[in-house]
């Protein structure tokens, strides 16, 4: 992927009817608010939710909150009738959309599919057996993914299949791809935390409450996977040093990135990338202010980005809700995209949505 | 109040327009959450927001999560034009509602009124001076006005004034409604605890996060100023003994109703009682299975309850959001009602809304 | 069991000389708290500490907060010489210990022994099919043990085995005995909360994280094994109905017992009970000025109790932390008396010891 | 200061006399902690507590777990007899320490004091107008005062004053001292989160349970006043660029420093930097195998260290508890340094101190 210009809100919906839209393995939390936010979407219509784990069980039995918000009931995933689904979101685990996808694909289904792992990102398969330790099955495929980072990619509209972005690696490339643009090669430093929903639903050591609470416990420091997907985006002229660590909370990311610049760093000349590139983008809140914090954007689809500089080494903050922007309410822009309808639709209320 | 049947979704919308609403004092965390449940509501407008703190500042100033959602600018008291209305919600604190609202009354103003304060909650105008410490400067209105108690109140539907209910009051009343309505006295063992946000947005000691983090206190013991409000709705031959206590969360109430049964307790006659009155209540949602936890009803509109009985005592479970069916839900809740639009109009998907 | 007075601190230490003490199955919470109080006990040395499965490793390597505070390793349990032994504090599983301290008897151990599980609480044998589903495979040794409530028992003096109290039961019997010792029957309506680290180091579905922060949820609802164990403390003429719930903290336990009593409840005497009862006893904190908090208690061997009344109910509150009084520290005071050392010793500074 | 090897445990006990130490202005959370390393120090007596807003009342009554710990009352600042005391602890405010200390001074009091400010820790009094706005009122004691980082500083034994060091400047400057002991100009790219109880007893927005929970906020970015502090230790061939942020917990600082490095990184002799620097330092551990976790560091005296390199950047890691090695416990180091006693005497366990 190239970075293009950021693009806004998309056009405006070619028809008033609703989308049926299916999800796929949807007990995790992930596939959890993709229900909800389907569930509210004013142009599209949950008509199916799979998992084998609560297959005919109510959607409450894996996600309580939602027992009277939604009526439906597990499917298998064998039973889904794929000739009834204009579009399909994908929420299995990273190895599994690999399998899933191409049987999908292979039964002719033509609606768009938004895949949330991360095996149709990379269109390198070299990078599946050195970060995940497998071999790409559907290698053909990688080619025609689109990378769905709405905000860079104007291929989204009338894509197939979009891979939609890892969570940190939503708010470092967006982050950084102002200054990447500049096609100057520098290195930034980035510390980020994220929330404990990011390991799942399943529960293990990273999670147990009495060692994740009032705690901050630093991983796969300068090895995280997410490192080649952010740098597939900004280019290979940028050097990332990321270290991610586990914070005490549920929902969110927060991170810093330090980066130094060759030569003096202008504030009102950063301001202005960040403005020009993100003014219209209606999930991307900026500030020139000062950093962001994390709670504002939990339980919302923004990545809210801020920055400062004291001339000479400039920060970049942002912070993000991993299920949210990080996930779900990203697939749902992905979708809106892909299907031509207004981006944040189901995302932001009404009145604040574009007008067409 | 009596107790009436309790009513269920409401009658349909008489009109497809949108009403004109307006916020009243909407700074706090109780008028955020009014703000973002207007801003989505499919038949309101949120057409003002009042605060004086922050007038002429964007709602983003006060609510840094719902910048890039609302569009508004907060307006100062004064500033509000009145007769653009069709509707108000007042969140101011108690004995500012006491002023606020007469003057609104005086001014002709005509449409529902939901005041979210404890101000005009007790028919009896003594119960003022002897728990708040104030007297009530327009008693008059105390008759006029009607306890918002959706699930057990059938005078809201066409109501000038309604009086919000408090937040623990709303889940006591809720749990213990169907023993009291069998005319026999008992006594009710309350314990209950309740999140951080219920302190509102000032600092102060309770709120402190060193204190107030992995920590209960108790405060109010046999105390609570709840306790005549939960009392009104479910008549003297009722006992209540409530212990309430600050729990280490933002958001939330899960509490305890222990109720010692003169004779045998039949536990299907108990799920029956509870299954008959709520079935067709939007906003609450009943187990039999055993007690509810806290964590699915954050975020959400409803209240949860669950019992258990070993065949003499029988234990009421409840749990809800403080800030939604403890009150910013429950106000629009009302607001619906009064509207005559249908009761969950803009706190559930239309997937699940009854058919009118 | 019959309630003796509660003693005090126990005689005067009979020697200058530290015991030499093995705690068995170290490596979990529990077991990590008796470490670090002997490591900083001025009359006992911790000798060695076993673990099957960190056998060989550094302490630290369980417990990373008491690495450079312990130079121990783990022994396996096979490898600990007994005759080096002066006595053993047990942190097995429930069921691990009945198997394990007959065999430590019968090779001739002659030390005292703290069992820190429930395998020896029970004096009637039918207890353990009907509460634990297994049958105790030596029931003589309950007659000999000795249950560990120290400010209650005045036979832990010399005991050779000690059954350390539960964690819930510890604050419910010490809150309680009061009104029991009355000997008039009542009803006990008791609500309690608990940390993640009751639930052992071992990750579950109980302490994911996502699942347990800002929750509360209820669990063996009028159903836990702890009612038994209480009851043999205050005697069949109580009635206790108890709701336990998991609370959103790492450690301590809160809770509410609310006594309905016959006739009425003179404040003055029931302060006079608890304070004539507690006055002496290091490890209880008494308030008449309300219910006692959480925190004061966390990290500290006490259980703090408070208690008000309106005349007819009487609310009395506990507070623990569950790790210590419920569990290590507890099983200090009871190690402290069976050696006729001070009862605080190791668990509270010398400056505030009782003098000899 | 000029950084000299880091040394060890100190010299053994001049004597075996206690110590009479008294705290002033004990009533905060860092008075509190000194209260209670205090109280259980075996070579040194807690003799009197100040408070003015505590004056006569119970320690309890502004620490309440202390309470049935430590006997005292506090007295009011102009009670305490100066003549009884050999050292004393100053736990004022920044800005209220530089008016108290040289009176006490004038008073003749010749034993060690240790001020937990910053009002001691510059030996330029330009910092003071610059940083702190206020012109310090004796700057003469600039030079007299010892900058109290035991790790690096030999000049504490037997100093008259000395300045403690500031709870982010311990963490840095214990990771970044090894690289800056080169001489090789560099620049340290540092984030890193902090708990609420840095910011003190009185509630304050920063402090508001609903804001700090589930959230990060970043404050002062590239300008907190530890900067020109730790600059102070490591030399100004260092270039920091800091960016502190709120993290939600109650106890601990948590950070990474990436570190540009002209040339390659030696992972072995890096290694080699720390392990050789701190292997006797008995308050800092080290890791080579990656960066450390907050939470094995709270209620510890120690800073953890952890590193890592890909060969060009450096990483390395920090953790501390603010109230202890980031205030009081490195306050009872550095006041056992100034008595000549064991430096980690009341802060480990004897078994583990070093032999004199």
């Amino acid at each position: 992927m190239t970075l293009s210009s950021p693009t806004s809100t998309g056009p405006a919906p070619e028809t008033a009817e609703t989308a049926q839209v299916g999800v796929l393995h949807g007990a995790g939390y992930v596939g959890g608010e993709c229900i909800r936010l389907l569930a509210a979407h004013p142009h599209a219509t949950l008509h199916a939710v799979t998992s084998r784990t609560f297959a005919d069980q109510p959607i409450g039995a894996a996600h309580p909150s939602l027992q009277g918000q939604v009526d439906h009931t597990f499917a298998a995933p064998s039973d889904v009738n794929l000739e009834a689904l204009d579009a399909l979101l994908v929420a299995a685990e990273h190895g599994q959309s690999m399998q899933v996808v191409p049987e999908i694909l292979e039964a002719g289904f033509d609606g768009p599919i938004v895949d949330l792992s991360a095996d149709f990102r990379f269109s390198d398969p070299a990078i599946y057996p050195e970060w995940f330790d497998v071999e790409h099955p559907a290698p053909e495929l990688l080619d025609e993914a689109v990378y769905g980072l709405p905000e860079w990619n104007d291929q989204i509209a009338g894509a197939s299949l979009v891979a939609n972005p890892g969570c940190y690696a939503t708010g470092i490339a967006l982050a950084l791809a102002l200054p990447a643009r500049n096609d100057v090669p520098f290195t930034a430093h980035v510390t980020a935390l994220t929330g404990a929903s990011g390991s799942g639903a399943t529960p293990s050591a990273a999670t147990h409450f009495p060692d994740r609470a009032d705690n901050v416990r630093p991983y796969k420091v300068l090895d995280h996977q997410h490192t080649p997907e952010i740098l597939q985006v900004l280019g290979e002229h940028v050097t990332l040093d990321f270290v991610p660590a586990s914070g005490p909370w549920t929902r969110g990311i927060w991170g810093t990135a330090q980066i130094e610049w060759s030569g003096d760093v202008d504030p009102d000349a950063v301001t202005a990338w960040y403005e020009d590139a993100y003014g219209e983008a209606p999930c991307v809140r900026c500030s020139s202010d000062g950093l962001p914090s994390l709670q504002p954007t939990v339980d919302t689809p923004f990545c809210d980005l801020g920055w400062t500089t004291d001339g000479s080494v400039l920060v970049v903050g942002f912070a993000l809700d991993n299920l949210l922007k990080g996930a779900a309410s990203q697939a749902v822009q992905n979708l809106n995209r892909a299907l031509g309808l207004p981006e944040p639709a189901g995302l932001l209320p009404r009145s604040v949505l574009p007008t067409p």
